[in-house]
């Protein structure tokens, strides 16, 4: 079978075939090399427009993707909303639908609330990248994290994999999830046990480990993924402070004890020290955190280049036309009387 | 007659006389073109730096220009600035002086005082556009508008347009009366008794209807323009509530039944869905909205091109040697005693 | 002996050679004409990608470093971080960090805290561009001042220079007294006694005059440097009001005639009018306020093709390989069982 990748958008990985997510990290795998290089910039997207409509602040992420659509010569808008803005306002599908009407090839979006992607996916046309919706999917966090646990350990297949943190709030623990067991690595999810959500029943099924002590989700682990507390979506008590957090859950040099002698630690950042992971094991040899930001600019180059590039309109895909004449009707047809 | 546009600014489209404007939609219209190529980029301003210098926040007009811009191959550079900041330090000149000094090929200007870009294109050399000042005059939103009509209308000479709505605080009202009725439109304004404004008078003698009630300004209309109902600018109390104007002023379906039969209907952006103008009426069938928003892309390459392109600085305009003769004796002669 | 500039970073003026500021003030004379072209771009940093890291707001600097990597055909990212959210979350070394995993061919950057850019310089592996860092240097600054100076008088040796105002707060003056004794001028700093910082001890051997009345200090001078009022650092009461500075300090027209007949006039803006500076100075002939902008344009030119042109890599610079060792080694070598 050959590998493809025809999809308009890119809004989760829970909706992916193996096959889809590998032929993505193969592509940002071929694109990591430009950022090496002297002159890091190809022509493949020249006079495409990326649009970065973010409703939440984010310097990482932003950054990133503007980086990906300049080395790959898009032309980059970064349009950043206030929620409270917002509010007052327009409708969220207005707002994307007169970006839309700017004719951009690509609109990344991200916004506190999950589905919004989704939403516009259906209510516009333009392809829609999701840069992480509410607790929802964060997929690009999920695919960096994959090429990065491919390029140190050859492959995600059997391998074990412990995410740790507070998997309730996390788009990112919720992503690779899905992503890792798709590819065949066995997951545990471990943490404060009011933080791991009731809806994971469904992925113990395709192999998924819930443990109640951290500790033991990263027993045998070759790969240990710390997550980040999001102190700004504590707006429930779910543990008393940061300091209680940090004594109870914070990632210590003794707990990678229990893990493979060879094992890596991951982070999507940004990190609270002292909180979540002590400093010893950010900065220590296990640490791929770095790599992760690396591979993060490699894979929105892949899924931009994807997207936007416009070659998968003169494939045959069926869906792709299916979705593109389900638009179309969607389109209001205006009464025209006369057009020069 | 050669159809030209021999101005330094784009201040107000007051001045302008019809031949400039229908060059300027002319122009528009061949850039219109380039927004629907798979490689959206010309190489008309290569080398051209284009300042977008914002004093009010826009998402959509402010993006609008930068694609613009960046679709003629123009670098686009934004400056936002809050009036908060400006009023603790420089003066507007100052800062529009000091952005002169990097050489710009074109600021774009957006304020909430009347007169700003006006101010700043009498007392620096940069070719200044007006991106909107206080209640004054939008050009490039009347520009655009004028060419959504002509691509539907065929015309804009013996139209009907009808502008309900919130017509004091509207400088997208303003410009359009001006553009309208230099192009041989009859111009029909209604709204909040309160709303409309005392200097209009003039205006009447140029053909504008001005109406008591809203529904009798639709009537018979071909064009009808639903203003927008700015929400931040109802410091006095115009009217008790959003909800009050809602039910009064609201365009409903109903009162389309006035208008002709293929009237169609237009709104500047971002609609208050509910309040100015129904949800029948935005997604209908005789709804413009986004292809305005798609033509101001168009008519922003064209003022851009316009301004920016240096090609005018070769014509013997006596009005634009004039203009950089009063600039010259303006500027400053220092002492020089030695330049290497 | 050869001019030339090895040097991985641009930290401040202290640490240079007169060699190396003159030859970074030939590079920018001769890319000073570019930005007078009607094409006003050279290929120099093309593929090259610059982010502005700015911890505080600025128009000015932010905008002419941006100015300056476009029409070097680099890449420009600007990342604004307000400090109130990085006291919530990673550290500003995390962030630097992140940022150069991104493979930046420079990080300009300006913080409000003195020392910053030198320890992200020592910790990081871009080349690194102070562009400002709390009251310490502000070295693109001084090299655009001694550019105008150089432009208008020819020389900087021998010169007799007064800075006025607030010497204590002011990288400005830091940074330009540094570079004016190392290149031979006199200099004469004077200001409310209170402002003038007790460590200037040691550069009264290098020849500068530390002056009670700031009259006093611009006896016979060539070039009178007006310093900004830095409102937002007054949190202590140096004085008790504006309009008492404006009384007592803020030059006026009687004080440039104890200046040399044909003194220069010079400002780092934004200007205070009516506080610091009268406007007939800074609107008289004298005042060459927008040729420092000008100039800066081209300075910021000059450093970032320095820094992030690669070229320096080609040198058999000792330093540079012993930086780059040192860096080598600093970086983690993580576990690798694997590399695809």
């Amino acid at each position: 079978m050959e590998a493809t990748f025809n999809r308009r958008h890119l809004l989760g990985i829970r909706e992916l075939s193996a096959e889809e997510i590998t032929h993505l990290l193969d592509t940002a795998e071929n694109f990591r090399e430009v950022s090496k290089r002297q002159i890091k910039k190809v022509p493949a997207l020249r006079g495409r427009t990326v649009i970065n409509l973010f409703f939440e602040p984010s310097t990482r992420t932003r950054t990133s993707f503007e980086i990906a659509a300049k080395r790959l010569s898009a032309d980059a808008v970064n349009v950043s909303v206030s929620t409270s803005s917002v509010s007052k306002g327009e409708t969220l599908l207005d707002t994307a639908r007169n970006l839309e009407a700017m004719a951009p090839d690509c609109i990344v979006i991200r916004h506190s609330m999950a589905g919004a992607p989704q939403h516009l996916a259906r209510m516009t046309n333009a392809p829609i990248v999701n840069a992480g919706d509410g607790a929802h999917e964060h997929p690009t966090q999920a695919l960096l994290d994959a090429l990065t646990i491919r390029e140190y350990k050859g492959r995600i297949q059997g391998l074990n994999v412990a995410i740790v943190g507070d998997i309730l709030h996390s788009r990112v623990a919720r992503s690779n999830i899905y992503l890792l067991t798709k590819l065949g690595a066995t997951v545990s999810v471990g943490g404060p046990g009011t933080l791991v959500p009731d809806d994971f029943a469904e992925l113990v099924e395709s192999g998924l480990r819930i443990e109640k002590h951290f500790e033991d989700a990263i027993e045998g682990a070759d790969v240990v993924m710390i997550l980040r507390i999001q102190r700004e979506r504590q707006d429930a008590a779910f543990f008393p402070s940061m300091r209680e957090y940090a004594v109870h859950y914070g990632l210590q040099p003794r707990h990678l004890d229990r893990a493979a002698p060879d094992a890596i630690v991951m982070h999507p950042g940004p990190m609270n020290r002292g909180v979540e992971i002590s400093s010893e094991i950010a900065d220590g040899s296990r640490s791929l955190i770095l790599d992760q930001v690396t591979n993060g600019v490699a894979v929105r180059m892949a899924v931009l280049y994807l997207l936007a590039g416009g070659s998968h309109t003169e494939s045959a895909d069926e869906d792709a036309t299916t979705q593109k004449q389900a638009a179309a009707e969607r389109k209001r047809t205006p009464i025209k009387t006369h057009r020069r």
